[in-house]
């Protein structure tokens, strides 16, 4: 099941507006197929899967991290539909569909004809896998990850605004690849200004992935530029990393709109630079706890990024 | 080796001005007798661990991390003489002993003496372990290490000063751990006046080690406090912990003082609050690299602890 969950990874944002899902199909004891949703929505994880396991398929297991569709398009059958054409004989679902064209229908259907289903098995890793689709599912908004690379003392620039380079390579290689997993990139007018940012994707292979640019401002947007006036007007996609600047990330912060935080930080000290965050709202100390758990910790050559996600009840 | 360093830790700091010396007697496949460099400076570890060991000592090896001192006192033999009349018959030395009176000559005795030696073994640790020592030794200064305890942010305190609390119980604990490490603790006006400190060690058990007290400042010091006028200044100790504020810390990396950081890091965020430090008179970004490696990171509760030390090619 978490083979199937790691691999809907590979689907995201490729595959919105649809949810990114994983599928495995396991014949005798060895897998004989995988899936995951491609660019666009289709074809489903089902389906990829489906068609590469071919007869073998007939009385295996399929392992999906999100319940199968029942609502078939002109874009597809069902893929609740095409499990029970396929001879599939036991289905093992990460998690339920909170879409309500399928949420429960799935599982029923499959049901319905004789196959063998568990579900909710690994509900919170499949949900994380997919924050960009569930976030937008469960609070119709989208997904916000914001970057911040600083030194010891978190400063994200000297005072002077000099910050080429306080990450080393390995960090910022990274960077771009938390980039590729987003379908925005923001930043505020300063940061635009100032460095003139290309915001693309400049790791090998991955090009192409390089997301929309969007700007927040209560003014106009350059060419090839979004303008979004305040972090609650970011509606179009599900997923935005927040780049920079301080203004940018005190803004989101103060909406509590991020998710997920990305910390790079150098092993260096720079003292009175330029402070990473301005003013978040923040009226007593008590209240700033508990808000943020370490979800992962790694070196990236000298420097050390530590993830950290929002506490919330979704 | 190692063990006999790890235990070199524990006479630190209270064998100043006496190394603080590990020493381990192994006869036959088993350690027969530890011992490390008492309070005060005597016994040294070896004798120690030589009257623990009584006859097992014959024809025994001893594992100590500083090379025997060669020099008699007052206050006891020589422990190359004390290691030849116990019978040992084979010394490993974790590091040569640099103090002029020893420094290669305890060796040259014990081997006078048809003991076999085998020297610098494990010198990098060992000097680790007996930094403070070590530290006034080669360079006549004393051993800085720097603590901060910050938000993600690196914020020391809330614009309006609350700083209560922004780590957790395990950090300060800590905290005070790494007090009764040290000889002496030092902080600016400042946060003597803001806070008034009480600076001792609230562990069960350590509260006799509380440390010398010092004040950053041009002026005088209050009772029970000793004043030092800049971080060149600091003279009579061998080990200080600067826990606060911003000036004093500062003050310590200006003068590039500071061997050791101790970084406390809660997972909140505060914005706009105040910074871990003021100038440390940085005038390029690319000097700022290269000047600390990461030496120890570890979770404290919901809080890090990361551990950089200088380099330095001492």
């Amino acid at each position: 099941m978490a083979a199937a969950v790691a691999l809907s990874r590979r689907g995201c944002p490729a595959s919105a507006p649809n949810p990114n899902v994983g599928c495995l199909i396991v014949s005798e004891g060895r897998i004989v197929a995988r899936g995951w949703t491609q660019p666009g929505g289709r074809p489903h994880a089902e389906a990829v899967a489906l068609a590469a396991a071919g007869d073998t398929a007939r009385g295996a297991t399929a392992y999906v991290s999100l319940e199968p569709c029942a609502h078939a398009s002109a874009r597809g059958p069902a893929c609740s539909d095409s499990l029970i054409a396929a001879g599939i004989a036991r289905v093992v679902i990460a998690a339920q569909d909170p879409d309500p064209r399928t949420d429960g229908e799935g599982i029923a259907r499959l049901q319905a004809a004789g196959v063998e289903v568990l579900f909710n098995v690994l509900p919170a890793a499949a949900r994380a896998a997919m924050a960009p689709w569930w976030t937008r599912q469960a609070e119709g908004r989208p997904f916000v990850t914001l970057k911040l690379a600083t030194s010891l003392d978190g400063c994200i620039a000297m005072a002077n605004g000099a910050s080429r380079w306080i990450t080393g390579a390995p960090a910022r290689a990274h960077g771009h690849l938390e980039r590729a997993r987003h379908q925005a990139i923001l930043v505020g007018r300063g940061t635009l200004e100032a460095d003139a940012p290309r915001l693309d994707v400049r790791l090998p292979g991955l090009e192409d992935r390089s997301p929309k640019k969007l700007l927040l401002t209560s003014g106009t947007a350059p060419d090839g530029w979004m303008a979004v006036a305040s972090p609650e007007a970011v509606d179009d996609v599900d997923s935005v990393l927040v780049e920079g600047g301080a203004g940018a990330a005190s803004a989101f912060l103060s909406a509590d709109r991020v998710d997920r935080l990305l910390l790079y930080r150098a092993p260096i000290l720079i003292g009175s630079g330029r402070p990473a965050l301005g003013d978040i709202g923040l009226t007593d100390l008590a209240e700033a706890h508990g808000r943020w758990r370490l979800a992962d910790s790694r070196l990236l050559g000298s420097d050390r990024l530590d993830v950290y996600e929002r506490n919330r009840t979704i």
